[in-house]
């Protein structure tokens, strides 16, 4: 069916709502290069405006997800589970959640991004374990899954195309942060996995990407919808991104506090989400046991050992797993140091993670490489009391002109009162 | 000064106000295709949705206006004034106006353009008399109107660069109807003129591009406020669009009316409007005497004179105006009659538009031609008596498959009742 692509615009400008067929001719007229950048510049302004209602996002997935190859993993036995986050500071859950939920009996097809802003991705934090290859063909990404039930690469070139295509438009015309968008981009990449259950982590707070929890509410509202629409259960969890999840900031930094959670030793609002989660993910993929279950993996060690045969199957090295000193670390480090004692009031997540990001651990543009070793060792998190001088943090870095062009920023994220303070609570809500 | 793109998009897109820097940073980067067609198409929808303030209009009417050269017409001794119609059907009146009104001493350095959608434009019309040139260099334009004291050409491609870009890309995006970005597009062409005065003719109606009182309205005084910002005069007047002007539409056709207005035979409603325009345009040029100067120049024969010179300058035959009969008419006619006795109701300016420009006398595509002899004579117009099978007009056509593909569209322009209806009132408002 052919369409004219001012005509749709006109109406979406108007705040109509687009037929599905319609909707299915622009994606694939634009991924065809037949709809140009600026008739689809336009639509999504017109989108940010006037939004989606839930046919739309419906057909507007559908035919994201469409626009490639979609993964087929009918051959695993088991139940397939993955995990999202929208995004955070210090945010390694995937890392110790995947192997853990593949110890207990569900597989986890586990496509994951590269960081985005002032956010770290679990590609870029696996990667600075020597050898560790995330670019997998498809017969590859099925026979780690198919031989350890859990394997952790990138997204194929080949599937969801519109998505990327879209996503760069959108990051160069200001129409990112726009709710139905931001669901449809992550629920087409991610029912294109072949899926039978979504954990989703919508963060919430200064370090995510929404600051508001109306807006959070109503974006894991719109992606539950979308699963189900498309008969994938999710569940949704919002969780505070004010101060950074656990103690460590940086790719492998947090690849170390993530080796911890598997052992069991991993700091307590780590531990909690990444369990929180296991017990989630189990449910969706019907096996039974609960958080026991997965309580029984991590200190039998069959986590930890699920984790040692992904590494080797992804070519990398598992001795970093026992040798953690084995990973990259930066040259130099620097401590930041309480300026006057008292309480932690604030350990501020957005602050942290563009010093971190800046000091090389993450990218200023997308060509750019990543400095693995860079990272920032927190000791003092909200809540927490502290002594005049004593240490809020410990900054690892390479490059000393970038390290002192941050040393101020990074210092400023912590405030310190006389009072008393709470730690705050990590998980907000579930919606599901 | 250099700004980033993305940061002017999200700001408009949010609703806040742009830096007129930043407005001519972003007009001088689309022209120079550093800022690419995507982002100005984001920016125009979020344009679309929040407008623009009075001092935005102002900065992005300058930046397009001084996108390419402008006029210097410094060495025309007499007041300049143009004038400018949004755009309507039989809308002749710049044809007959322009001559008159240098005939009592206003220089009218008049920049027209081509017909769009249902509606006509002068230029078309002008090239219906045999060897008519309407594209002219700075050096002849300036030559004829310091002889004549009037020209009717083209702009030509030199000047304001930004508006033809933009206009291509707002016709591509949805974007074309919003008050700021028409009343910018008008602005930035005319106050490039070097004039002294402006008459706008904003039309209002089914046969316009402005159906609603209010919008006509907000239109003209967005115009007359950035004249006022610019230094120029500007009176616009709000007109009636349900029917069409005079009893000609088509091209051929309107410059035959256009020599009856010029020798006092014109009938009522076009005559009414281009005398009072005419006058309007003395009193913003400062030439005294009125409507009975305006009156003189028609009935001494001076009007029609300054058209034969101002014809022959521009290299057509001035025979017509003796002859019309030598102006193209097509081949065959045929008679739309009244199914009913009564009163005319409704003779319906877009309808008859759309005929019109279909059969031939408008372009359907840009590239198209125009033939200049098809043509509607109206014999009934609103408030008109009609008995049952009397012409309602005379269709003039050459191709008799698009007549007939028009026939029943064009006789669905007429309404007959049985009560007496009144002639509506042609001008509705005047802004200034």
């Amino acid at each position: 069916m052919e369409f004219n692509a001012v005509e749709l615009i006109e109406l979406k400008r108007d705040g109509g709502g687009l037929p599905g067929e319609a909707i299915a001719w622009l994606i694939d007229s634009y991924t065809d290069g037949e709809v140009p950048d600026y008739q689809m510049a336009a639509l999504l302004m017109a989108i940010f405006h006037h939004g989606l209602d839930e046919a739309e996002l419906g057909a507007w997935t559908e035919a994201m997800l469409h626009s490639g190859e979609v993964m087929d993993l009918s051959g695993i036995g088991l139940p397939k589970v993955d995990k999202h986050s929208t995004g955070g500071v210090g945010d390694k859950v995937s890392i110790p959640l995947a192997p853990i939920v593949a110890a207990c009996g569900v597989a986890v097809p586990m496509m994951s991004g590269r960081g985005l802003g002032h956010t770290g991705g679990t590609l870029d934090k696996l990667e600075s374990i020597p050898g560790y290859t995330t670019g997998l063909e498809p017969e590859r990404f099925r026979s780690i899954l198919s031989e350890h039930g859990v394997v952790l690469a990138g997204q194929s070139e080949a599937m969801v195309p519109a998505d990327r295509e879209i996503y760069s438009l959108r990051d160069a015309t200001a129409t990112v942060p726009s709710i139905p968008l931001i669901a449809s981009s992550i629920m087409s990449k991610k029912l294109a996995e072949d899926l039978d259950g979504l954990l989703l982590d919508v963060k919430q707070g200064s370090g995510a990407f929404m600051e508001d929890i109306e807006e959070a509410r109503r974006l894991a509202k719109t992606m539950v919808g979308i699963g189900s629409t498309h008969g994938v259960e999710v569940v949704a969890f919002i969780t505070a991104m004010d101060q950074p999840l656990g103690r460590e900031v940086g790719n492998a930094n947090e690849v170390r506090e993530s080796i911890e959670v598997l052992r069991g030793e991993g700091p307590a609002d780590l531990t909690e989400l990444t369990l929180t989660f296991a017990e989630a993910m189990l449910q969706l993929g019907g096996v039974p046991g609960g958080l026991d279950r997965v309580m029984e993996a991590v200190e039998s060690g069959a986590a930890v050992d699920k984790f040692r045969g992904l590494v080797a199957a992804h070519g990398g090295d598992p001795a970093v797993i026992e040798q953690p000193e084995r990973l990259p670390r930066a040259r130099h480090s620097h401590t930041i140091e309480a300026s006057r004692a008292g309480y932690v009031h604030r350990c501020d997540a957005r602050t942290i993670g563009i010093a971190s990001t800046r000091m090389g651990a993450g990218r200023q543009r997308k060509e750019d490489g990543i400095d693995h070793g860079v990272g920032i060792t927190l000791h003092a998190k909200i809540g927490d009391q502290v002594a005049q001088g004593e240490a809020l943090a410990t900054v690892a870095f390479n490059d000393p002109d970038l390290f002192e062009s941050q040393h101020d920023r990074l210092a400023s994220a912590w405030s310190i009162g006389e009072d008393k303070t709470d730690v705050p609570k990590l998980i907000v809500e579930r919606v599901s």
